[in-house]
């Protein structure tokens, strides 16, 4: 094991980021402090002595990746990543938590050179982390070859109290141990204080201990506020354990340095001005001057830069090396890194005729992945513990699993989560986050909302995650109200650059697929049902990859029912009945209104046109819904227990009763008179 | 330490368990026939030996609460039911998982007799069965004398692995772990098995060294099976320790008694004929016949009526003896119990005038709960690690701590609850089951949506919890998009039962809380600001009690702009700009919708009236509002970190840009010509 070797400039280094994190906060006057203050001596001994990055090549693949899970403390990662020489300059340090700046007040990848994932809320952060280490471990296991380590980066995730106590960091750490992520180095800033004061007024569990039954490695040092080379030993500890994840329990002050150092005081509220002032003398600083970087800090930090620009430089030669020897895993390796697919990966998508059998939508998401993932390498799926249900292991894929427990290999390509949906979800962004790998999750619809804090962060940092959410409606029948979704939908269709499709049909889930899987910064949710689906007449892959598209046409219709799913088909034997009645009505299916929005207007107008009313169809909720018709059908309230379609008869929601409503409908325009316009024609868009 | 005595009905009761668990599952074609096979023999043991409950008065108070947290095991729990004499009839087992039945495929409280709250989402019953722990040492603590220990039931909860793995669960088992619940006794049917197959391949830890990191005390049955002995004494030893919350782990073999037993087969799909007929053969019962209870089975339940008649009837006796020793403590006690209000209780809420300052609505909340606090002292209150920021801890109250602590005491109505929004959640759902009790729950709204799961079963369980969901919009300002709501709003509003308040000033917060604390059996979230809001001239408790109402009224409107919270005052400057243009505007407040939508449609016509264009303006998602609106102003997208008025500013929510977009909405009716009809005039209704 490596040595410590102290520095002239490891005192100087850590003052400036003490010193800088409470002028960035005072000068923006709101932010946390105390964080940043407390954990400068193991920030700096991290990136000075270990972190292998490169900050002029962010994207640089085998890059060791740092997670700060308790982002509220990101002056300190802002800080990091300026003195290493990221694309973050002193002046945009003094925009913090300013209108469009680099550095905001919570960190967002995407949005800020070297930023890995996004953090802030709770508990998200260390559970990427298992997600990046687990994206490490399985492209080492299918690419490195001997003497070609081209994977073989760390883990670095550090998290507060806070983490520790949010169930999803639970599940998430559950599962890491269980997996042996021997690249996985979390560090615990133990400083006893959160929100709420002393966190012994809510948090006396013995971490450690949780930490050892999960199968982690416990480290411990007791003096992280000075004590150098213990945090050195520990990290490097760390780093030699290779099979399990290991938990630095790391003793800190919070806010060392200030007058209220030790208390929640300094947690999320600036420092006072002769707090900061009697700081920076403290520290040998000018107490009169702001953000002051030494120009030993900046020279110790390039050499994090020139360490990092020269393993990239090492790692591109290695690289060159491969391709020679492994041309077919370069070609196929390098394109992963891309993210970009195979060409005419999308002619290996099933399609349909309205002659093939009925079948329920998680199945034909079944025949998907079975139809796309020998095409699709990449694809490393898996579900909370629903696999049967879901339909989502492919026929011979082997389980992603520690060798030792023979139940598979980190090649595998298909995870076991456990009853653990929020942790999955959070685990696929940091899987997603990695590169390489596209990531599906499944769980019944109902219960994507136990993820819904991953899923938002998954929409905002824009990661190619699939939710494949089965059983997605009353029609899961019998598992009744408990399961059966009515808010889901319009929950995930309200958060921006989520994709919610609920296909109609065979060629609907197909489109679906397609569609989530070409978005390379959006993530989707296909809502699958567990009941039987007929093929439409008139569905194909392209119609239905905008989002929404007629599925029966009529000239000079008397009404136009637009439904999703598996309404879809019911909209349809309503429309039969009313043309027994003599009146014509179109159908529209629109899988996803995230996607039909970004159709052309005159597209979207010719779809939901004006001239008669439009009823909408969903055995959901109807909020939303008023966006796209003029009249609403759904659930009033929760779904029932019992066979499907005797739920679907309770609710009203078959044929002959949805044409009854829709003659009511046609009725009430015919009653009221004057011009139909569309729901679509506005005054203005947002 | 009581011993367990063998009965010749033991068997026979157990087979009568199985037999019917397969019955009943076979029948429905459709359940789970595993787990109440596998768990017969314990809850044989602990419902003939132990639970001290009134069959024949279900809400007899201090009863013990049982718990069934892997609710997919509910026909065991139907059975019990059925044998103990609450009102669930042999036919009522037939009828399982069918329309309308009081057997659904999960348990739900208030729908079937002897349920203590709905399960099936996983994790949430043991979460539940914390919460119920809490509310029976908290009241113990504030009615018991000496010599009356008139609140001193036992929690039992069952649950599977899958409730183990879930996050919600663990925050809820560590937080009873910290508060000493020595009333709680979780028994985990440790068989090995979930959907996915033997639990080995994703869950791994070591439960019982988690459980003991929790500072619970753990204990082993090594044959569930058949050593009914060894089950009796682990519950008498966990009911022996008064200070820690106990797990029994317990080790059983799914589906007993089946051919496929101790295997995934049995745990989700019915029995195969053959295999029920040998499972009815082995243990003495007739193959061909079903649903068969034998008399001695039936004689021995009866004894647990009996118990529990003799119990309550002596508990009632103790009730008198503390009438006339406590006439003071029983009349609040009785009261409680009923659930109902103490007399002109609303009287303390506070009433603001216009004239008032300006305050944010989190603190307008805190002074309500200053006030209300005296004349409710059945609120139990909390924060996830907010307190600070929630502004939920009324001066002077104390912490709800284990006195040994030193930090407060089980009579405190302060809990901290840490950094756990699912845990608590689900904790309030069990503490509003137990009753005497209203919770009232905080963090920032954005992270309600983590408690999503619990939520959701509050309003469909029908819990009076309130949520202070402070930090409510992009108004929070420089935390930015990571804390912003944007979907939850209609999240909320979109799932039954559940009453999202968006207040708008003084009087629209002391009207939420009004509402909310009177609606016996309905959740209810408060969506409040972190800035000031300005008190509205016209604004009462009365009127925003309606969920709506007019806030600036004019004849002949040009346009009507409805808002809530902190976008109300807003609308105001809108229409004051508006107005100097020579255009007419209505302002309409509509803080709940669930509310709104329940008045007369009388009155609801009349606040979002025809003849003129609605527009609404909430900085949220749009989605829902053309519900109420013919157009829609809000966030197209995530919010922004920035000081909050120049947040607003970039986003357009401001008094001008309003009056602009106003402005466009007139001339765009004007020229499109027609009545304009209000959106709340449909051809149907659901
Ligand atoms: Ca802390
Ligand atoms: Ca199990």
């Amino acid at each position: 094991m490596s040595k410590f070797t102290a520095q002239a400039s490891d005192a100087t280094g850590i003052a400036t980021i003490r010193t800088l994190a409470a002028d960035i906060v005072g000068k923006a006057n709101s932010g946390h402090p105390g964080a940043p203050m407390g954990m400068a001596p193991v920030a700096h001994v991290l990136f000075t002595r270990f972190i292998n990055a490169n900050p002029k090549n962010s994207k640089w693949f085998n890059r060791d990746r740092f997670v700060l899970s308790n982002g509220h403390a990101c002056a300190l990662l802002y800080i990091l990543l300026h003195l290493t020489g990221y694309k973050l300059s002193l002046d945009d340090l003094k925009a913090f938590r300013q209108i469009d700046s680099l550095t905001p007040g919570h960190p967002e990848a995407r949005h800020t050179d070297g930023i890995e994932v996004t953090t802030g809320p709770l508990g998200q952060g260390i559970s990427n982390a298992v997600g990046l280490a687990i994206a490490q471990t399985h492209l080492a296991a299918e690419f490195n070859r001997d003497g070609f380590e081209l994977i073989d980066n760390y883990t670095y995730a550090f998290l507060g109290d806070g983490c520790l106590q949010e169930g999803v960091s639970s599940e998430a750490c559950s599962l890491a141990g269980h997996l042996q992520l021997g690249n996985l180095i979390a560090i615990w800033d133990d400083n006893h204080i959160s929100i709420d004061g002393d966190t012994k007024v809510a948090f006396t569990e013995n971490v450690e201990q949780r930490y050892l039954a999960y199968g982690w490695q416990v480290l411990h040092v007791d003096n992280g506020d000075s004590d150098l080379e213990s945090i050195y030993n520990a990290i490097a500890a760390a780093r030699q354990e290779k099979s399990k994840p290991t938990l630095i329990r790391l003793h800190t002050t919070i806010g060392f340095g200030s007058k209220l150092q030790g208390t929640h005081g300094v947690h999320g509220s600036p420092l006072k001005a002769d707090d900061i002032a009697a700081l920076k003398a403290k520290n040998g600083f000018d107490p009169k001057a702001s953000f002051v970087v030494p120009q030993a800090t900046y020279d110790a930090y390039a050499e994090v830069g020139k360490r990092g620009a020269a393993l990239e430089a090492k790692w591109n030669a290695l690289l060159q090396g491969y391709a020679q020897n492994y041309p077919t895993e370069h070609a196929e390796l390098t394109r992963r890194i891309s993210g970009k697919l195979p060409a005419d990966w999308e002619k290996t998508l099933p399609i349909y005729k309205a002659s093939d059998a009925a079948q329920a939508s998680r199945k034909l998401s079944e025949i998907v992945l079975t139809a796309i993932t020998p095409k699709l390498p990449e694809l490393l799926g898996g579900s909370a513990d629903l696999t049967g249900s879901n339909l989502t292991k492919v026929k011979g894929s082997e389980d992603f699993q520690p060798p030792s427990t023979g139940l598979g290999s980190y090649k595998g390509t298909y995870i076991r989560y456990g009853v653990r949906e929020h942790g999955m979800g959070a685990i696929a962004n940091g899987i997603a986050a990695y590169g390489g790998i596209i990531p599906f999750v499944a769980t019944f619809l109902n219960f994507v909302s136990y993820a819904a804090g991953a899923v938002r962060l998954s929409a905002l940092s824009g990661h190619r995650v699939i939710w494949v959410a089965t059983h997605d409606s009353i029609g899961l029948g019998e598992d009744g109200p408990t399961h059966q979704p009515i808010e889901t939908a319009i929950h995930f269709r309200a958060t921006p650059n989520l994709a919610f499709w609920r296909p109609a049909d065979g060629n609907e889930t197909s489109a679906a697929y397609k569609v989530a899987l070409e978005s390379e910064s959006t993530p989707s949710i296909l809502s699958l049902s567990r009941q039987n689906l007929p093929n439409l007449e008139t569905s194909t892959i392209e119609k239905a990859s905008r989002g929404g598209y007629v599925v029966n046409e009529e000239e000079k219709e008397d009404l136009t029912i637009v439904s999703t799913g598996s309404e879809v088909s019911i909209a349809l034997e309503a429309a039969f009945e009313l043309k027994k009645q003599g009146l014509k009505t179109r159908v529209v299916s629109l899988p996803c209104w995230l996607v039909f929005d970004k159709q052309p207007e005159e597209y979207r107008l010719s779809v939901l046109r004006s001239g008669a009313p439009i009823l909408s169809l969903e055995a959901y909720s109807t909020a939303g819904w008023a966006k796209y018709s003029h009249e609403q059908y759904g659930l009033a309230g929760w779904g029932a227990s019992g066979p499907y379609k005797q739920v679907y008869e309770k609710f009203g929601i078959t044929g002959p009763n949805i044409a009854k409503v829709g003659k009511k409908v046609v009725d009430f325009y015919k009653a009221k008179g004057g011009e139909v316009v569309s729901p679509l024609v506005k005054a203005f868009q947002l």
